[in-house]
């Protein structure tokens, strides 16, 4: 990755100080990839501070979590004030807001800035979302804008925000990348056990999809990857263990809105559906104890429409699945107190990263016409999508339900607008309950208040006619 | 609750001594509920431990967090080593981990004990679920045995484990008692939407499932709150706001079943389900900018196969639900090394608390037939039950989705049941996304391998014919 980088910023004319604690790496790297290009190389820390002209910009890439403070505190006796230190490792942002806070007070400039992309990404344009120090910004812009990916001819980068802002925007990234790819992954099963479809075919469906809304680098190499064949001419595919790897930043998005109590349910059943995969002998055992209904094998009579349906099934939780991101984004901005640039956001993972597509340009000129736009589903664009979906969506579900093909992220996506666009959910009996038996109060709806039931008041009341004077202090449910 | 514990405990025949910081309050305890019962009061902490015998029993009843500590620290001066610290409060299991260990160094046991039955089961009988220093057990197990609910003549209290696990289990039956309330909340949502009913109808739905497998708690309270009318005749439940709280132990498990990696979907889903209650104000809005579908008044034909259908997604959920739970405390036993009592955990939640009912009566027998169950859902009652409900968890399901009802809590019960007993799952192509853009390689299924792709080992293909060779190391999706 920081090979890669350096390359990129190489290529752009940028004179690169290349610097790695194991120096034979250094040493490998000058006389191979880098030989020709504006790279130095330097043996030690204090080389590599030598030779950079001030402000010093230094980007770290390194593991997440201590290596990271461990570098800084490295770097620190040999840098100057107003030198800025850039973390583009995978930091979750409470660590960017500390480091932020600490290296300021110390004069030095903190940046945490995400990249997106992979390997291939930084080589030749990454999704960058740096945040932190703003006086920084000026003196790394110009850098960052020239290797960053671009659409449309302009930068998949631009200032995020104040402290850990640009470290949080990348980590809500991943956690829509997340929900992303087990969106694709239903639709495949769907294909696969319901359609009764080989991959190549599931491929092909893939492949037009692509060309369409659904347009994107995840559905792009889904495509490749459903026609690519083993040695022995099969799928390589269905060969793959079917156990995912979490724990990363999906999880920390889902945690984090749990924390804010903003409803991110998509990337949370994505993150669950993740942890069930890992369980691989126990659902080995289970599905060999537990019932489940036949598919018929001529089950799907009109295969145009199936696919139809799946398209809008999977494009709507789709446009769910960032709304409830940009919803994320939106409380963290109100309750971290960061002024955060929404029409850049989506500009930023337009081009460059993993969830690159279509899509985000649409959600980019949502924002740039309406900066406040209270949610992605009111946007005339969104809604109008949407509402042409909902048929194929709910009748894709239905059949999965009834056939017994699993469906979290589908599923959620759907229950998410049918509650949303509820005006009355039965949360009234909810709080009724915690009122009966922990005397937790409730309020009136203001539609139906009265002398006796003010709006706005907590009211408790004595449903069975035993005690009820009791106040819960203590119990919380 | 603190003044009901006391008043329960002197029931009991034990001598209490009362402290409160407010004195008054004492003095008023003492001269009224407290009348002639073996109830002592105290007006300091100093007076409140020379009254006690040793080894000293003191059980706080204070708000969970700082204030805890800060009473322990009061406390200390006053103590002696083997003296005993009671936590009643609903305290955070690390919170409970780490006093259990800065009270052992100084030679004080520490108990947290979960208490849960709100007000009146701290009066007659709660579920008390204590865990910590062993030590403590043989001179507080008589008093918490009496003083708890009874389930058949035994006692709903027994000792949990180690160190914060009375109060993690105690996390964990709310956790538990969010996803009961949302998903009869959604039963009640059903019947009033599709089908129609009037609070009157579903209060005797209630009322009659309350006689089977449903039979709790709960389902009895609804029972009665839909039968409540306010003064004008009509259900009080009508005129409550629909936002409920939350941001408490219901949220702290969902993010544990996060860390440790188990999918705890359902209580996940009803914490979110919270959340998106509490925006009302927006749900207002998209109330009327989203379409849906419109749900006919004759919708329902035969109202005894709806009710039914209902009652078996109802039932088929909880049991998800339930055997969620256990696995996440199954795991954390693994994780945190603590040795737990699962038929006991179950008993506690028979009687006293929130939760208790008929089912986990059930869960009782099957623990104790097994105390190594892998999964509740391979327990031949568990197993029938849910095999029994599938069809009209299926018909419900399907119906609520096509006419646009939101159903998370089933919705994802059901996703968990046909993920669980899929031998294979679609995240080999997601394992394949991953090493497709960022070189995290997979493994090969067992009964796939070959000499080119062996069992165990961590396999990058080249996906593109560009390239490939990269591996990364601090991408991490």
């Amino acid at each position: 990755m920081g090979q890669n980088l350096i390359l990129n910023a190489a290529d752009h004319g940028f004179t690169v100080v290349a610097y790695n604690r194991t120096t034979s790496k250094v040493d490998h790297f000058l006389e191979n990839e880098a030989k020709g290009k504006p790279i130095l190389g330097a043996h030690s820390i204090e080389e590599l501070c030598a030779k950079l002209k001030r402000p010093r910009r230094v980007i770290l890439l390194v593991k997440a979590g201590w290596p990271v403070d461990s570098f800084i505190e490295q770097l620190l006796p040999f840098m100057e004030k107003g030198d800025i230190i850039i973390d583009g490792g995978n930091s979750h942002f409470p660590d960017s807001n500390r480091r932020f806070k600490e290296l300021g007070e110390k004069g030095i400039y903190f940046v945490g800035s995400g990249v997106s992309g992979g390997e291939e990404g930084a080589r030749y344009g990454p999704s960058l979302m740096p945040g932190g120090a703003k006086e920084a910004w000026p003196h790394i812009k110009d850098i960052f804008q020239s290797i960053a990916a671009k659409s449309d001819g302009e930068p998949c980068c631009d200032w995020v925000g104040d402290a850990g802002a640009g470290h949080y925007v990348k980590m809500v990234h991943n956690g829509i990348e997340y929900g992303d790819m087990q969106l694709i992954c239903e639709a495949y099963d769907i294909m696969k056990r319901v359609g009764k479809f080989s991959d190549k075919e599931i491929s092909e469906v893939f492949g037009t999809w692509n060309k369409g809304v659904l347009d994107s680098f995840l559905i792009e190499i889904t495509t490749d990857i459903l026609a690519f064949n083993d040695d022995d001419g099969t799928p390589l595919v269905e060969k793959i263990l079917d156990s995912a790897g979490q724990k990363g930043t999906g999880k920390w998005t889902a945690i984090n809105a749990l924390d804010l109590g903003m409803p991110v349910t998509l990337i949370g059943e994505a993150v669950f559906s993740r942890c069930l995969s890992a369980l691989k002998d126990e659902r080995r055992r289970a599905s060999t104890l537990l019932a489940g209904p036949e598919i018929p094998d001529d089950l799907i009579t009109d295969k145009k429409a199936f696919i139809d349906d799946l398209e809008q099934a999977l494009y709507a939780s789709k446009i769910i699945s960032y709304a409830q991101g940009f919803m994320l984004i939106r409380e963290a901005a109100k309750e971290y107190k960061w002024d955060l640039n929404f029409p850049s956001i989506a500009l930023m993972w337009r081009g460059g990263c993993i969830i690159r597509s279509v899509f985000l340009g649409e959600i980019t000129a949502a924002y740039r016409e309406n900066a406040n736009l209270e949610n992605l589903l009111f946007h005339p664009f969104f809604n109008k999508a949407i509402t042409k979906a909902q048929s194929g969506w709910r009748k894709t579900l239905a059949t999965a339900v009834s056939v017994g093909i699993p469906t979290p992220a589908f599923s959620t996506a759907l229950a998410f607008y049918d509650g949303y666009r509820s005006e009355q959910l039965p949360a009234n009996l909810l709080q009724a309950q915690r009122d009966y038996f922990g005397a937790h109060t409730f309020q009136v709806l203001p539609e139906k208040a009265n002398a006796k039931y003010e709006v706005g008041k907590a009211i408790h009341v004595n449903w069975t006619g035993r005690g009820g004077d009791v106040s819960a202090s203590t119990y919380d449910a």
